[in-house]
């Protein structure tokens, strides 16, 4: 397994990859490695010739009062995972690589970005768009793998890919869930035990949320109303934002219907954690 | 010569010419071809072994007040002037096929592109810098040429290329200018024959600029006035700016010194005329 951490050798393996006609699979991570990561990289094992996993916590997708300081970080244990599964390369750049001094153009999508954690986290897709047509034109993937936890974020660059005509195909996944039914994520890491605890009321109120609309309720305040109080009812959690959306076009909905996405993000202490399902 | 309006098309001709190994040279347009595009395009023909040019009125480039509608346009005689000079293909797409309804992601530069042109007319860098990107991904260059009298164009467009990793070279060449000077643009064909006489008046200030420099000059404000007065004295000439700026980072420049930018935009009745010059 290589693991290149300059932009230049990057682009040298896939065009050497590319001019033997091997299809190149990618996925892009911010690292500490979880099994909602490992399902995208099997499933990019076997969908491509040649896999790439990048490995880079993006400032420009974080706020300035965000974590991206406590963002965990163990890169020698990222290359064993990425080792075990046959990886064939990791792009590991350092943020200078990525961002050098001076840089000043980003890509923003306008739409999709606007609503949901776009709201929350202003900049956040603007940084998310960049980092991710940087790599795409850095590794050249045939395919990239993105996990639907993040599923505005999966939107956003699906649409980014058609604007801007890349010669991409990207692929969502559904998220990965621990045995609880919390959703992985590299910040879960960062809860205590008691914290932990607390952290699957966001999954409870969205699976209540769903329960509801399948029973007839079509009121997204009185949805909402009800999710508020699941999660009020812990100590340490603190909604960020509960919706209910299109799941196209990310436009907030009032009347709900089956199929309608609800997401969320919750502060549990200072770890924001997020989640959605369609209804 | 193949002429293609499809974005499919384009990208499997350019797909099979990749793959076959063969260097393609590109030369983006809003048509309406000049001696200054046919210099672009006799540089890309030398420099590749496919040539291909790209015709469209870019229609996000332009302000809600400019001169869209009016922009010249000619298709068969571009055609015409591409089979004369071996185009192996004119990529000529509806503006429907690069801006489908609901496009929503664009590109920005945020320090090039801030004053001069990008001052005089907001958001227009944004729809050149995302226009040249898609048409970029769609014909994937090894090469491709721009004219220098858009100086804070091609400036704007190196840095997207650095900033975003293309993996396209990016040239640019001087202005080619007619007899008595004044810079080749499409736009040239809207002046009447008395416009015509005035529109020379931008070139000559700033050609007085560089010889009140080279003298000793280095006040901008008295270089500018003088520059006023002279194109002040045409009845139909109003000035757009007259800046001063750093030739790479492009910031204004009060205290002058021999390589500075020198650039203006002048309206001469309807029609909007830029230059530059290195002092």
């Amino acid at each position: 397994m290589k693991v290149v951490t300059a932009i230049g050798e990057m682009r040298s393996c896939s065009r050497g990859w590319k001019s033997a006609g091997r299809k190149i699979a990618f996925v892009p991570t911010m690292g500490f490695l979880h099994q909602g990561h490992l399902s995208l990289i099997r499933a990019a094992r076997k969908a491509g010739d040649v896999l790439v996993v990048s490995i880079f916590v993006n400032p420009s997708q974080f706020g300035p009062s965000e974590d991206l300081e406590a963002y965990p970080r163990d890169l020698d244990r990222d290359l064993e995972f990425c080792r075990e599964e046959r990886v064939d390369a990791v792009f590991a750049p350092p943020e200078e690589e990525i961002y050098p001094e001076g840089f000043s153009t980003w890509v923003e999508e306008t739409e999709l970005s606007r609503g949901l954690c776009g709201a929350a986290r202003p900049g956040h897709f603007r940084g998310v768009a960049t980092v991710v047509l940087k790599l795409f034109n850095i590794v050249s993937p045939d395919l990239a793998f993105f996990g639907r936890k993040d599923y505005q974020q999966f939107k956003v660059i699906e649409k980014m890919v058609r604007d801007l005509d890349l010669p991409v195909e990207v692929v969502g996944l559904p998220t990965v869930r621990e045995a609880d039914g919390l959703a992985m994520s590299s910040r879960n890491k960062n809860l205590s035990v008691g914290e932990r605890r607390q952290a699957l009321c966001l999954r409870r109120a969205l699976l209540r949320a769903r329960e509801m609309v399948s029973e007839g309720e079509t009121r997204a305040a009185a949805v909402r109303q009800e999710m508020e109080g699941m999660i009020g009812r812990e100590p340490d959690a603190r909604i960020d934002y509960l919706e209910f959306a299109d799941p196209e076009t990310l436009k907030p909905r009032e009347n709900l219907r089956p199929g309608d996405l609800a997401a969320g993000a919750v502060f549990i202490d200072t770890v924001r954690l997020i989640d959605n399902l369609l209804l």
